[in-house]
This record gives C-alpha cells, sequence and structure tokens, in this order.
C-alpha cells in the first residue's frame, strides 16, 4: 500500500488527476472504472480541463462498478452521476461508456476479461467503512459482481433509502483483479475509518479492510484524512 | 480460479511442470517460490530432467515462502528439503537460491520488490486448510511475511511438533502479490479441505480460503483431491 | 533474446509445447497466434493430447498472423492448415478462432488491442529469412497488418506460386507488440540463415532480422539449426 | 504510437510531468530514466514541486541512459546536467540514483533485468535523427548498451565538441525493453524530423525511425513540432 497524503482537496484531487492521465496517456486501451459521489467532483472537474474534445484519449474506456436503478428510468444513480460529473463535460464517445446495470451484471467479470481487465480502479471510501457497494456484513469477500436486493433489516440501512429495492456492485474477488486500485478519501469526519480500514482486522464487518490485500494500492488522502494514521 | 484436474499424481505433475517451464523460458529474469513436501516431488523430477546442467535456465531465481529453523543446523527445514529435492540434483547455482531465514524475513518484502516481484509462486494445501506457514486462527489475513513464537497452545499444535520454537512464513499480503500463484493437491485425505478453501467462506480459521481473492490463481488436482468439487 | 536449444526435433517440441500451456493455463483470457507449416507438426500433435476435449483451456483465443486467399475456397491456405493441424484435432471452439482474411486484416491491429493484446505468438524462419508474410525487400520495417499484391516480379517469387495473386500477413510494428514471441527452427538447412538473422545487421533483406529488437523472444532450435551459432 | 500534442511548451511539459507522475504514484518499484538537456527543463521544475522533501517517492530510482566522461572530473555530462536540472533541486537519495557510466556500461542491461526493467524512459530527438547516444549511421539497431570512441571523421562531428573522446548508450534493443516510452520534442526546428522519424523509413541513418517499432511509445509535441504531421 502507497499512501500519498495532500495538503488539502486542491492537492489530492491534482494528484489523482496525474495518476489517471497517466494510464489515460498510454498507446493502448486503457480500462477506467471511476467513482460518484463527491469526493471526486475536484479530480473530474480537472480532467475535463484536459480530456475535452481532444482526440488524445479515444483509447480510454469508462466503467461503473456499481448501480442502484431506479423505477421509472432508463438509467441508474451511479452512471446518471458520472455522466453529469464528468462523461458529459468530457464529451466522452458514448462507445467508449460501458455501463453496469441490474440487467448485465452477471457479465460483468467475464466482460471485463475480456478486453484485458480493468487497468485502474478510482473508489471511495464510506464513512462506515463500504467500499463500491460492498456494505458491512452484507458483502462476502469471495463475492464477484453480485446482486442485493434490499430487506430494510441491514445495518446500513437509513430510512431515506427507502426507495431503493436493489442494487448491483464488483465485489472483492473482482476488485482484486483491478492491476492499480486508487482510493481516494477527504476530511476529518472519514479519519477514524480510514485508520481502521488500512490498519485493522481484515473483517467483513469493515468491507475495505480487504483492500489492504491488494498488491497496488494507492490511498490518496488530505491532511484531515490522514490525521488518525501515524505515518 | 482456474481449476485443472488431472487423471492422477502423473498427469497433474506433468502440468505443473510445464507450467513452470513457461515461465522459466522467459527472456528475462523469473522469480519463483516453491515449496517442500511430498505433493511437488514428481514436479521436481521432472523439472530436474529439463534443468540439469542446462545453461538455458541461469534467469530463474529461487526462494523459499517460509522456514522452520533447526538449532545447530546451519539450514532450516524447508530450505534443506527443497535442496534436496530439487535445487542439489538439478544443480542450481548458489547465487540463484535466496533463502528466507529467521534472520532477513523482515526484510523479504522489500527485497522481492527490489528484483520485480515473485513471477510465480508452487504452493500446497494443508489437511487444516494452511497455505504456505499460515496457519489456522494464528495468521491475520492482513500480515506481510512474519515470525511466530510457538507456545504449544495452538490448536494446530502436535506433539511431535515439539522440536520446533518458530518459524518464518510469508503472509497473506505478500502471497496476492505474488504474479501467478499455483496451487497443487493430490489425494482422497484432501478432498474436503479443497472444497472449503476454494468455495467456502474467507476466514482466518481456513488461511487458504483467503486464495480465493487471488486475481490470477491455478489450482491444480488430481481426481481424487477434485472429488468434491462441482465442476 | 533467450535461445533454447533442444537435442533434436522431438526435445524442441517438448519444450515448445511447455511454454504454450504455460500460457495458456492462466486463469485469464490468453490470446495465442501460432503458425502452419511443417516445423510445428510435433508440437501440436503433443497439445492435441492435453488439450482435446479438455474443459480446462476455454480462455485461449487462436489467431492466424498471415493468410494467402485461394480462389473459390471459404477459407484461406493458413487457416485451412491451422486447423488440420491442430485446431479440429482439439476439438477447438468455433468462438474462439479469429481468422484473419483479405476482408478484415485492416482491423486487425485494433481488433488485437481491442482484447489486451497477444499474449504469446509462435513463428517459424524461412529459408530466405523471412517470417510470417513479411518477405525479404518486401516488407517495410514500419508495416502494420498489410496487404500484398503479387506481382510475380518479387525476388522471393517462386514458380509454383503462380496462382497466389495476394496475401494479407501482421507486420513488424505488429508483431513487436506481442508481449512474448517464440521463434521455433529445425533441421540442418535453416542453420546459417539462423545465425544471419540472429546475429546479422536489422535489414529489410532479412526480415527475420528485426526480431532481435523484440522485448521478449524465446528462440528454440534442434542442435542442427543452432550449429552455426556460438553459444 | 500515441501522439498527444499541447498548444505550448508549457501544455506539453505539464502532460509529461502527468505521465511521470502516474508511474511514481505505484505502490512497488518504479525504474525511471530520465533525459538531460533543454526540453525537459519545465518538466523537472513541475515534478520537483510535488517531490521535494516528500517521503511519497521513495519507491522511484533514476537511470541515465548516456553518459559522456569529462577528464578530471568525477561524473559526466548527463548525470551532471541532471543534477542540476532535477535530482538536487528535488532532494533524490543518492541510493536511488544509478549512474551510467564509461566504466560500468558493460553491465548496464543486465543491472536493469535484475530490478525488474525500466519502466519508463523519457527522451528527446536531435535535430539530426539522434535518440540517446545513438547517432546517425554510427549506432547499428542490433546494439544493446555500447561505447563509442569518436574519431572526428563521424557525420555528425562538429568541432566544439573537440574535448569529447568517447560516450557510453544505450542502444536501440535496450530501449525497446523499457515498458514506456516517452519522446518529448518541441519548437518548429524539430517539426520536420519529426515527420522523418515517426513516418518515413526505419533506417540507421535516421537513428529515431526504430522508436516506431516500439509498443508501448507515446509522443509529446507541442503545435510548433507538430506541425509537419497530419493529424
Amino acid at each position: 500500500m502507497k499512501i500519498l497524503v495532500g495538503k488539502n482537496y486542491e492537492a489530492m484531487s491534482e494528484l489523482t488527476k496525474n495518476i489517471l492521465l497517466g494510464y489515460m496517456s498510454n498507446d493502448r486501451r486503457v480500462n477506467m472504472s471511476i467513482t460518484g459521489g463527491k469526493t471526486p467532483v475536484l479530480v473530474y472537474d480537472k480532467l475535463v480541463e484536459v480530456v475535452k474534445d481532444s482526440p488524445n484519449y479515444d483509447n480510454v474506456h469508462y466503467y461503473n462498478f456499481d448501480e442502484i436503478p431506479v423505477s421509472g428510468q432508463a438509467e441508474g444513480i451511479t452512471i446518471s452521476d458520472l455522466r453529469k460529473l464528468y462523461l458529459n463535460p468530457a464529451n466522452i464517445n458514448e462507445e467508449n461508456i460501458h455501463p453496469l446495470t441490474v440487467e448485465n451484471y452477471t457479465e460483468q467479470d467475464r466482460a471485463l476479461a475480456e478486453v484485458g481487465g480493468l487497468d485502474v480502479m478510482l473508489i471511495g471510501l464510506g464513512g462506515d467503512g463500504h467500499f463500491c457497494g460492498n456494505m458491512p456484513n452484507t458483502v462476502n469477500f469471495s463475492n464477484l459482481t453480485y446482486r442485493i436486493e434490499i430487506t430494510g433489516e441491514e445495518s446500513w440501512f437509513e430510512p431515506g433509502m427507502g426507495d431503493i429495492k436493489e442494487f448491483v456492485t464488483m465485489g472483492p474477488v473482482s476488485v482484486m483483479r483491478v492491476k492499480h486500485l486508487i482510493l481516494i478519501v477527504n476530511g476529518s469526519a472519514k479519519a477514524k475509518m480510514v485508520k481502521t480500514a488500512l490498519t485493522g482486522p481484515i473483517t467483513e464487518e469493515v468491507p475495505a479492510s480487504i483492500l489492504q490485500l491488494h498488491p497496488n494500492l494507492t490511498v490518496i488522502l488530505d491532511e484531515e484524512a490522514a490525521s488518525e494514521l501515524s505515518l
């Protein structure tokens, strides 16, 4: 595990953008799985500046690693978020976008293997220790890409999730196959979980603890998120 | 995970030899970690036939992944076993042999990283679910290469082990960094553990269950060892 | 460059089979480009014994690297030869066979890139120094996969080729992208060309001389083919 | 070959820095060969800002690919230039710096192989088509790392070079082994050579033409250097 600490959100976003651009600049197909949410917003803003309308990055293919379908909508929450944050402003060709869905998730691991696997995956960390859609005590570390039906009885269930009936996600086995994993976390609110996940026991109660086993994991933090680590 | 089943011990040993020779035939330094014990005896007999006194495999470097020191002896049980089974009959140059010892184990992970990492590791499976020296309930999945002092209170301790006070072993994090992992198992006595380790929950009670997470694991079995699997 | 010399045709074929099987045993898609002709006949006989009707090698995809169309026939000379020598007796699934043709050759380099590139390519050496369809003075070292119309004026043209009007072949740039190149040659008739191609100047008069630049080239010879080399 | 065109020197330097930082951020030893001269000055200025006194990049090892000894001085022209431009201002540990010298050049290819090979090499292009120390008509494409004694009769010899008696350089075979090659060129004066080297015949008269054969070459140009290409 390699831990890079940026002074602040701007610095960690710049570091993250650089790593992604490094991959994107290869002279070959590059398969990249990216995350929605708040943490990567500035990473995408910076990437858009370079990538928008550039012919230089047609070799990059984009994948989402989890998805929550919304009834009555053609596309789920994650891919919609990624389109808004990055894919639309960067004018990415539709043929370079590969949505994971409730319909195709059983084919995801094989489909990725057929194109040479994921080169890089950008993920965040949940305050409860989840990563991708791998939720505490719901995940099995032996999962490939899988689907969960939500019962409302889950420890991580919150009332506001009432409309969500199911989701799909790449599981730990799928994530271990990614050649380079980039975990980004900012803010003091997640500092304790950063420490627990990266230095505590490996247990399904803290799904992200499994990331300690990945052979090429780069963790990018701001100083607040790193504050509980002894570096 | 890819599971190859040979008809018998001869067939599975032939398959294993082929995979190892495939790596050894690359035009670059190849770092290989190999196992002692009974299972690989025929693999080594077959390899010796090809490798003995051949200048073709000077690019291959050998590592052991665990070691049990013996008081009053210059070398431990594992490397002595490897010398007898393979390194001596194949006339391997001493400079291509890199013993792991109680003295150098804290340097092992860094030393491997400095030479580009292990390309391939050949391991066996214990009837109790151990692999390398990762013993049930003694291992932490978050271990790099580590040392264990034996107290005699361990669940896996047996009276015959009375002389063994300590051992060192590459841990799960170290093993996940190996580019290709080859697990060989033969015989009906281990058929149940093959099933448990490869298809059961990932838990420190069954250390080899963690191998399910490796991104490039080839399991080579004879028909007896595979008999509990539904393939 | 790594040069392996087997005592005879049997020994060099066994070595070659082992390297190919090593790749085929990976737990991921493996893309393999193979050669027709006489040299690999025994390699394929040996491979068929292992692969025929085995479910273990469904991850292997086969490509030909050149093709000569025959008027009035659905398939060309190379793929027909490969079917007879290996693909038919080994019962390879049609979906794992990817013929290069005069119709699709302009798409070949992109198509290979899309599936992660070729892992391994098995090639032979022509007595005139050609490899794949890269003919003396006809090839440009800067060629990707390309098509040649035969005029009859070529230095390498022979009367018996009168029916052949055109062919397609992967070019030097395409071949340099292969991760591991295996060149097999047997017999004293090619011993001089082995020496010229592997140790002489790099020139388009001896197309195979460009192989000296490949970063991972394994040459497998019998003692006769190696007889002009000072090893 | 992937060609990235930045609007100007600042933009191409930013792109280059990003690619290098991407590699440097891996959680493993990274071997990087870098170039002296004028073209990379801004790349190094940008890198120093990130790397100076940071513990994050201790995994990066630096190599020079050519060297010109200076009589009476402990170190040659290239490494001295690299120290001034980057290694000193970035406070790189001496143990991460691996100078190529007239004394050790015969060991260079083996030494690089022992540490897993070069991950990335940054090179420039000479107005006469040279790259590294591979000079027109002096280079053989079949060279590994080699030494040249200067006679003064070379086509590329200039009076100002009168004090230089010899130099060493990695050759084409060595450079083809680098996993990712980054060629940077700026300015209109080199626009014609960019076109000749990247699209013309592969010949020892234009040493850089051999780069067309590299399987992972990224060319980074400003608009002036790209002006003769039809992109």
